[in-house]
């Protein structure tokens, strides 16, 4: 299969390519390395990026900033963030990416933990991961030719956990990952052939 | 109760001032006319409107705009336009709008039809309402001094139906409701006391 990873140099993007690579093509872009340069937050980057990577059976993407605060400080610049980024920089690759995904091909965008209750300082990342999951549940059953999408939600990922914003306690019945068992689930969306899923990642 | 109404010119924000103004002060904001000008997609516009109205008992926005369409027809500039007016224009006016609402004081901002299943062309706005009602319950949860903030989540308005894009089938299930019957909702917000609630009103 040719497949397409985008934030293929991030952490969770090594360990899918890491999983992926045998027996396939995989095109590697990310927003300042890799095989081709994109800044989904960027529609016509996004459409500048697929008219070079030709057709595709797979399209997975691992990369979204996200912001993190309690609502009584955050900013509007903050809350934007996720917005431009995680939810309409994922909606756009979706959008753009339909005229060269295969018929039967796959896309696997990225959603993230939602507890309940929520936990602090989540408030960013709870409101861009529900507008991502209700995108795939609508978008799933309007795609044509039999191209599918599902998400996949990580929890937090034990490599990076130092990098976790202050203020975050993790609730104690999130238990933490590793990134080679969240790229599992986005290899899990490409081979299994279901569509409309949420792979959830907690642990 | 001094109140401001956000949107206060179109067909529910008219219904609500009617239906809020015995007894009650109330603050007309719109984009091009009223009390107070106001662009919700612009933060700085935001913020300069509540430098001008001084502490609230309430703030209603009944505003915000979306577009319609199938998946295989989108661009990302019309799903952006309810992203940044609708989700992230009304969690502008959330975000300033603390520092000037009273203790105990409510937010009831706007959501709208999320059917199961979806209806044809409402992608855009189930991405929408799905954000602002997650976005409802997480800040309801957070806000402090006894602020409130609620959702009103309208079904098709009957006097504005021939508005109704090309191509939406409203599903069969689905009553109309008047612009008198949402403006109660709005009502019920401010007086019932309850935070983090989604006033559906499908008739």
């Amino acid at each position: 299969m040719k497949i397409l990873v985008i934030g293929a140099s991030g952490l969770i993007g090594r360990a899918i390519v890491e999983s992926m690579k045998e027996g396939n093509e995989i095109l590697k872009a990310s927003r300042s390395s890799g095989d081709f340069k994109v800044d989904i937050s960027d529609s016509k980057s996004v459409e500048a990026l697929f008219e070079k990577t030709g057709e595709l059976d797979a399209i997975i993407i691992a990369s979204g900033e996200q912001s993190y605060g309690h609502i009584t400080n955050l900013t509007a610049e903050l809350f934007a963030v996720g917005i431009n980024n995680k939810v309409l920089g994922q909606i756009n690759v979706v959008l753009a990416g339909q005229s060269v995904l295969k018929d039967g091909g796959s896309f696997t965008i990225t959603s993230g933990l939602m507890t309940d209750p929520p936990f602090s300082e989540g408030i960013c990342t709870f409101v861009d991961n529900a507008a991502i999951e209700k995108f795939v549940h609508v978008a799933a059953l309007e795609l044509s030719r039999g191209q599918r999408i599902n998400a996949v939600s990580p929890a937090f990922v034990v490599e990076s956990l130092d990098e976790t914003p202050q203020g975050i306690t993790i609730p104690e019945e999130i238990n933490l990952v590793t990134s080679k068992e969240v790229a599992e689930s986005y290899r899990k969306s490409i081979e299994e052939g279901k569509t409309g899923v949420v792979y959830k990642v907690w642990g």
